[in-house]
């Protein structure tokens, strides 16, 4: 058993080096924009615009009207069909030899999961995945696929994480954690790297980054890579059943480390890390949070209009540019008239046609959990 | 009224032309690469991958076995959702100052309508679309939404064509057709002018080009655009109700000038034009056409694994590739072990997530037509 020590600063030149590790391996994904959904979002009245019906429940006059000019991020075009190979792969490129031989190993069954399958293969090192063995058949045969050993526990963390330590006692393979290590929020944070250096070949310089947030590496990472550069950055979560944590832990002054939710957004379902949390506190500049229905109104949007395929944890960003009256007040106060030009990264694309269907279903339902958040 | 006249000759010097006059006004959509799509061509054993179960209905030693390697071009992530933007914005770009002070028209209710009403709006060019009244009112909205006028009439050709005549005969607006003129398959071809550099910059020089026919402007233009390159050009129809009408035009000798299928490739259901059949019967390599299936197991494949939003209509390309053997004996026969480099155009991403679970459940009967045409 081996840990994954780091003794990097937490700083932009961490994130820049990085960046040149991890580079060869990663795509460089395309950055988007789209006059229809600017026309959205430089609007007060979304509820007379392309069927966003009521989404802010703010409309005419009292509304926010802020001038936003948005790149996109496309991590859901980038290998694995995530952002996460970014961190994977940094943190395989700094195992020691001693390391290397013996492999890596995981739990999440997640995106993580198949990013690691993916960076490890790469750099030829064995990779182990724990997984429920209760996992749907095409998700265990996604994960092998990419050349990993999936070993199957219980479903509970107790049983996957004794399933960790049993493994790492046979093999000495190195636990590479999701999110929660300086490697991995160092690779995530590369995304922002290549979002300003993209930004600005499209002349539209950034004055703001907004990423999802979950367990925070995507997040801190990109706050970490924008420090110094005048960009500033925020957080977006869902807020169903709590699942903004880290919004209410910066309000309370204090992290909150457990969350129980089953918000849509399902790869934010994890509360922020403990190191994850530091920087965010430290760096980031707001966290916002959106409704089941706004997420999937986002969704739509993007898979329709910008015609590329999100999962929804991937646009929680662009809800809250879209919805969140006091971001959109924000940035009508701080631009004024000449407006912002805002990255907005959308992390993941890991869904199926049947689940998007799927939540056309549910429409409905989101409407009502939206109506009911209103009169709240 | 007015025609659009031309006297352009049909060579890549007029398609770079045309390149300089519309540059302004498109995206310079992305070109993607998929490892996963690349192994999926690579193999003869496409039973056993990735759940595509006897797509070709050859499996094992007696199935070609090419080496490819894609370079798709993502036209669905182009202004109005199709390439359709570039052949009406270079007609728009030619026409006489008179003819602009007039106008223009089309009866297109398709991807054409909405590329013309955007191309003559940014040209601050008058714009009329007529529709059958019995359209669905967000097609309507949607081209309204780019600053066309609407026209109702009735929704047989004839209608829609008295209707456009009694239009002009008032405004004197200029029909800007479809497909079937030298300005319009010279503003599509720009597609491979494109694609050619971006395939280059990528490490992966074209040896082939395949682009969806349906009137045959994408594909005739594309074609004038390779002459002298070195790159072929080959054409993928549906052949549903024989849709594949420019093949079978092709193999009789004689184009076929009208059509009736029913195929989910909807753009694709006019047969090719005079002009553009010429081109293609001069200067195109082969055309090959794919059944509903293997046009529904190709969405499912972009959609789920490139992340990208396409109509079905856009990935008979890809279909091609993946099931025809007729085509991937000849890529296996000419590319040797080497391989080819094949340049994919995905044509539009104009559907609703409706519309593609409603494909979905049509799965097992798309399953049983390719069983049958298997048989026969």
């Amino acid at each position: 058993m081996s840990a994954l020590e780091s003794d990097l600063p937490l700083t932009r030149e961490s994130v820049l080096e990085a960046h040149e590790r991890i580079k060869p391996h990663i795509h460089l994904t395309p950055a988007l924009t789209s006059r229809t959904l600017d026309r959205l979002a430089s609007t007060s009245r979304s509820a007379d615009v392309d069927g966003i019906k009521n989404a802010r429940g703010v409309t005419g006059d009292g509304a926010a009207r802020p001038v936003v000019r948005m790149v996109f991020k496309c991590e859901n075009l980038q290998r694995g069909g995530a952002f996460k190979i970014r961190g994977a792969t940094h943190a395989i490129s700094r195992l020691t030899p001693a390391q290397s031989s013996k492999g890596v190993i995981t739990h999440s069954s997640g995106n993580h999961a198949q990013a690691l399958a993916i960076a490890a293969a790469a750099a030829s090192i064995p990779c182990t995945v724990i997984m429920p063995s209760i996992s749907t058949p095409s998700k265990i045969a996604a994960t092998q696929s990419y050349g990993a050993s999936v070993v199957f526990s219980g479903s509970t963390a107790p049983e996957r994480e004794a399933a960790v330590r049993e493994e790492q006692a046979r093999t000495g393979a190195t636990l590479i954690p999701p999110y929660d290590h300086p490697f991995i929020l160092l690779g995530q944070g590369t995304v922002a790297l290549e979002l300003i250096e993209q930004a600005n070949a499209a002349g539209r310089p950034l004055d703001a980054i907004v990423a999802p947030c979950g367990g925070g590496g995507l997040l801190s990472g990109i706050a970490t890579a924008c420090r110094g550069t005048g960009v500033r950055v925020f957080g977006a979560e869902p807020r169903k059943d709590g699942a903004n944590d880290c919004q209410r832990g910066l309000k309370a002054g204090a992290r909150i480390d457990s969350v129980k939710t089953l918000t849509i957004a399902d790869g934010l379902r994890t509360p922020t890390g403990a190191v994850t949390y530091g920087v965010i506190e430290e760096s980031v500049a707001g966290v916002f949070s959106v409704t089941e229905w706004e997420i999937l109104m986002a969704v739509r949007l993007v898979v329709e209009r910008m015609k590329v395929l999100v999962e929804p944890s991937a646009v929680v960003g662009l809800a809250v540019v879209l919805f969140d009256e006091g971001f959109r007040r924000l940035v009508q106060r701080e631009a004024g008239e000449g407006g912002w030009n805002v990255g907005v990264v959308f992390s993941g694309g890991n869904t199926t046609l049947e689940a998007l269907a799927g939540l056309l279903v549910r429409e409905g339902e989101f409407t009502n959990e939206q109506e009911q958040l209103l009169r709240e």
